[in-house]
């Protein structure tokens, strides 16, 4: 892809109209090689004309609204459940189904038959109320149960249509716009599929200039549900609700042979959220929509190449279907792949896409008023450069692990161009990240000798997909700068292959019952087999939250027996916690601790239950971190976390203590906890960063063990070739 | 039972032989009209022929070494669960089932065929493995599986003789005892039981001066289970392991027409502890064992009654069985019953049973060298009047509510006599007490005009019975000395009876799906019509903690419409908690507060789900305190809780204005959170009472509303009768 790595490029600028001087000025500074619309903008023919490649950017399903307008009953759609209601009488109950929800957004689909595709539902017993017992009134939007029992709360799953399409809402919302909504059509309706194709050629005819066809993206949006004052009531990044309607419903019964309910997706009221622990009808539901978009993607994306242009997906918005890391993402023919990037995590998810093709981010801060908390940045008293320091520090780290092709920013130019010292920022900013790129050539640095593996309910299909306590990072965050492979393994896979062997430690975190923890898997028995065997036989386990959680047989913890801990949920609480070691102060673990550990616990309960467990901090029935050993292998429990230079390094060190890689710790190291290294083999190259804004000292150490100290300026990246470094290692 | 109320008297005494000189001393100073032999001593004959009413002490299950000695197959039962053991490879796997469990106490029953009684259980599937695949090894006292499954973990259900009795092994531990251990024989054997009957006919002609025959108590003890080294693992006061024996299981089987299963009462490791929520077969064993316990019991008392003296049962100790709760206690014709008490709980737990006879409360500090907590008061630093004005401020509290008829101490006189302060104090202690009795002559206080239901799955048969936060006290503490008759439910009752009209608020709290919280009982719709129905017509509900929680259809809070708050378990993690109130400064719940609330905390996950709820502590999406309405009910839920003065007055609060009783607020009231009142009307007498160790100023309000100020030293109860009260009100 990259053919020839310079200082200058590698660089997508958001322009706009009029501001031709300001670009021009850009192109310079930042070392611009690409230009981008955004949304709402347009590029003027002047910049067209300055020769850097154009990126266009198209959302199909919004693109025509005329077709939109004419075509109401092929508007996307989306299963609601009513917010509860509880009967006061037996008798009649009148669930007015749409309160609670957006009206801009949603409006209740009446040509679909109620009685086939709805359910309405008594939440006290859990029980399908008959469809002869309930009528749909439409013209007051009501449900009318006529057999309710008084004090059972009823509510009523249905279908919408989505007449306010999502990501034209949020920016609408979040930029204050008025006119009118843009509506979001269906491609899966055929004639509505048909009219896009077509529109699509006549696009790329209209188009000339363009080079780059990015795709916002495909067709449907993670859910964002709006309440009736625009309030955000549901938002799932990974969630499939959006590629809803009563047509796919009945084309999934055909292939599946058995109807999907609308509980199904609804899933009382959870809505198959990404932290719920995956049933089948959801997966087969994610794997109905992925094989419908993944085809049209297809014919979409030819059309582009046979225009003679390139395409890009942009890994957000409407991405639903085309999961870059589900096998077979390479087929779809895109050259090239944007995702906004905020962190090492969010970077990760874009370098570390499978297959041969452009990887850009885009960086923060957009140039946009406000950013995602809502705070001022480019308005009142933000200070951008700070807002861009905050998330490039964290960027960069993951950067040295898998280096994207570009960078670039979005929002409006007129916004940043106010501020003069961010635009100096960026481009040092820019340099650094081409700094990396030149010295890098984009090969692999150096890593430890065994991977890290991730358990989850999702695996793969969701690598580099956590929010955990996004944006301040946690696990994940860790480990997108940490040099070790890192691969992401769901439990079937574990079932069908076993653990590979190259891999030497699994991380299990999350919340007890979620997908992130494991839920139900962790009972019964292969799972807990394989692990146990698995680890005995010299295999790492790090537990953080609650791993292996299920009550079930006695335990909680399903693993305690390799963990050496176990959560106290009140069922064992006549049984003393007797094994009461001494917190150690002395472990491979702890060697950098200076200050308190603080993971961010508020309160444990979970105390030691072997008497081979280590305390390295908290209280033997509060523990906060402790290790076990389990035959040849180790374990280590965090009771939480959150990212700080300490907690990075228990965590790293947790990893090579837990792998039995203790030795590893002193190949291509740097002793700082507020530094990170990384070694380049292929191509001699060594790097040692400096992620705080200060001076700091460290130690590096070479992979035979050599070492010396460096100075390092605040933020400073410094790099050596292996010949200068060697000249002063000893 | 009180003939005469005098202010000397109603005084019991742990005497001890050889301090004659000291029993006359303290028979002036105390006003002791009973003594009393402890356990390990005697009573001397000169004490014997002083006049005052004699205690003796008799345990049967232990009072005759020889017997059990001789009959070791006849000693008490219980199950052990072997240490979870992870089969290391398939085929043999050798589990040692005694270990970690204390040889001291239990010796394995080889005598009863282990494949009929024991159970070999897969804990990584949850199967019992076939008794054709395991054995018995007498010799090494193994179990050997011959089919086990690598990694998985195995434990053993298995009998167990207690070849030492709890209490005796308690007191022996305490107190460094050394010599022979007794044991504890079961009267369940018959010809065991014929014999302790005999032996209690000799007994009772050998005490011709006693006049009051103490059973400390009758069989069966709470579980207390010892490991290796005299830790103790398990301690459960009201479970109902100490019952078992193989003869029993038998008869269990003629009696309910199913056997037993050893897993029944195993329950995974868990013992059915009173934290657990009970299942159909354990509480049948509770109801086989309570039928022989009272039937044995009623013979026992008959014979003291035919030997011409009293029959009294301590309520702690071997008690299981005796429940005064259960209905008929006082079929059995006990003159009394004594029960230790460091706490208002534990006053009312004797003052409330049910039917005529005599309370007694064995008041702390026991004269011991160390309290229950380890920590010395009768020895070194201990200073015993500051830990006795402790538990009294608690005591006293309750006694206001409902007052026993006798006080006493236990342990060994000898200990005591060295503390001057401690002889002068426990003399105004028995004053402060005996004046309770004189003035109120044991009538009813003035309470509030509706009754507080507390709501767990136990009800009536463990009212008092909560150990929450056991010393420091919880919500039961204050109910102890609240002004309001208190009633104890459980879901059974509901289900059959509804809710009483009486009750002006149900109190439900606890860890989720606990024995207290009710866990699976609030799945399934009659508990939940119910309560909805019944808030919704003016009923009050409060949760604390996790007040009806089960995850079932979307809900962990069921009643969560009805409390206006939620908890967040990870599920609703995609759901924004977009109900934001702001904290509530005002509100009738509130208006004694002068610190920052401190419910104790840690972190709470709870979030107010409803625009009608009001925040009064804490934030939107970390609930600590807040209010509902609910039709013309309301809900007050509190997301921990924890005594103090200012706790007590918020939960006093809550449940007037959820019992929709502001009104009532000021009718005997003393405005003072750190002094509490009562009135009682048919002696026409008041008390104000201080419960702080400083002087204080209270408002006192009379029934009518009038009011006066009034100064209270420390401690100092103050009494008056109605036509002295009415002179300074006004």
């Amino acid at each position: 892809m990259i053919d020839k790595v310079k200082l200058t490029g590698h660089f997508t600028l958001p322009a706009q109209k009029g501001m031709d001087e300001e670009v021009k000025m850009l192109i310079e500074k930042w070392g611009v090689d690409a230009i981008r619309d955004s949304d709402g903008t347009a590029l003027s023919p002047e910049i067209l004309s300055m020769g850097p490649d154009i990126y266009s950017t198209i959302c199909l399903i919004r693109v025509d609204q005329e077709w939109a307008k004419a075509h109401p009953d092929q508007c996307q759609q989306k299963f609601l459940m009513s917010f509860p209601i509880t009967a006061e009488q037996d008798g009649e109950l009148i669930i007015p189904i749409q309160k609670g929800y957006s009206r801009e957004q949603f409006r209740i689909d009446a040509i679909h038959d109620p009685k086939k595709y709805w359910e309405v539902i008594d939440r006290t017993t859990g029980g399908v109320v008959p469809v002869d017992q309930w009528e749909f009134d439409e013209k007051h939007e009501d449900v009318i149960i006529q057999t309710a029992k008084k004090r059972h709360v009823y509510t009523v799953n249905f279908l919408v249509f989505q007449i306010w399409e999502t990501t034209s809402m949020y920016n609408y919302i979040t930029n204050n716009w008025s006119g009118e909504h843009q509506m979001g059509v269906d491609p899966h309706q055929p004639e509505t599929g048909v009219h896009l194709l077509d529109y699509l050629d006549g696009w790329l005819k209209d188009h000339p200039q363009t080079d780059y066809v990015r795709f916002t993206s495909m067709m449907y949006q993670f859910p964002l549900i709006k309440g009736e004052n625009r309030e955000t009531l549901y938002l799932d990044w990974s969630g499939y609700l959006d590629a809803m309607s009563a047509l796919a419903l009945d084309q999934f019964e055909q292939k599946f042979g058995y109807r999907l309910r609308s509980e199904d997706i609804v899933d009382q009221g959870y809505y198959c959220s990404t932290d719920r622990v995956p049933k089948k009808p959801y997966q087969d539901w994610m794997t109905f929509t992925q094989e419908f978009v993944r085809d049209y993607t297809k014919q979409c994306v030819n059309k582009v190449h046979d225009a003679g242009k390139k395409a890009i997906l942009f890994f957000c918005d409407h991405w639903i279907g085309t999961e870059p890391y589900l096998d077979g993402f390479d087929e779809l023919g895109f050259d090239g792949i944007v995702g906004p990037c905020l962190s090492g995590v969010e970077l990760r998810r874009i370098s570390d896409v499978p297959g041969e093709m452009i990887k850009e981010v885009r960086l923060y801060p957009y140039f946009f008023e406000v950013n995602l908390q809502d705070e001022p940045v480019f308005k009142g008293n933000g200070v951008p450069v700070k807002e861009c320091k905050k998330w490039w520090k964290g960027v960069r780290r993951a950067l040295l692990r898998n280096c994207v092709d570009r960078i670039g920013f979005g929002g409006y130019l007129d916004l940043a161009i106010k501020y003069p010292d961010f635009l100096e920022y960026v481009g040092v900013l820019a340099n650094e990240f081409r700094t990396v790129l030149d010295r890098t050539k984009k090969t692999k640095p150096y890593v430890i000798s065994k991977k890290v593996a991730v358990l989850d309910c999702w695996g793969k299909a969701r690598s580099w997909m956590h929010n955990d306590n996004w944006p301040k990072g946690h696990v994940p965050e860790f480990l997108s700068g940490f040099g070790a492979d890192v691969v992401f393994i769901n439990f079937d896979d574990i079932r069908q292959n076993g653990i590979p062997d190259d891999i030497g430690v699994i991380v299990n975190w999350g919340s007890a019952d979620s997908a992130w923890s494991g839920g139900l898997h962790w009972k019964g028995p292969i799972i807990l087999e394989s692990i146990r065997d698995w680890v005995a036989h010299g295999g790492g386990f790090i537990g953080v939250d609650a791993p292996t959680a299920h009550e079930y047989q006695g335990r909680y913890f399903q693993l305690s027996n390799v963990l050496g801990v176990e959560k106290e949920i009140g069922h064992r609480a006549a049984w003393s916690k007797n094994i009461c070691p001494s917190v150690e102060t002395k472990h491979f673990i702890l060697e950098d601790v200076t200050d308190k550990i603080d993971l961010n616990v508020a309160a444990s309960s979970v105390h030691i239950n072997s008497p081979d467990s280590e305390l390295l901090a908290g209280a033997p029935d509060a523990v906060h971190l402790s290790t076990h050993s389990y035959g040849k292998g180790r374990a280590v429990y965090f009771s939480d976390y959150l990212l700080s230079a300490q907690n990075m390094r228990l965590l790293h060190r947790a990893i090579l203590w837990a792998s039995n890689l203790e030795n590893e710790l002193h190949k291509w190291f740097t002793s700082n906890i507020h530094t990170d290294c990384a070694f380049y083999p292929e191509v001699e190259e060594f790097i040692v960063m400096n992620n705080y804004e200060q001076d700091k000292e460290t130690t590096i150490y070479s992979g035979d063990g050599k070492s010396s100290n460096i100075s390092l300026g605040p933020m400073e990246m410094k790099w050596f070739k292996l010949t200068e470094l060697n000249e002063i290692l000893k």
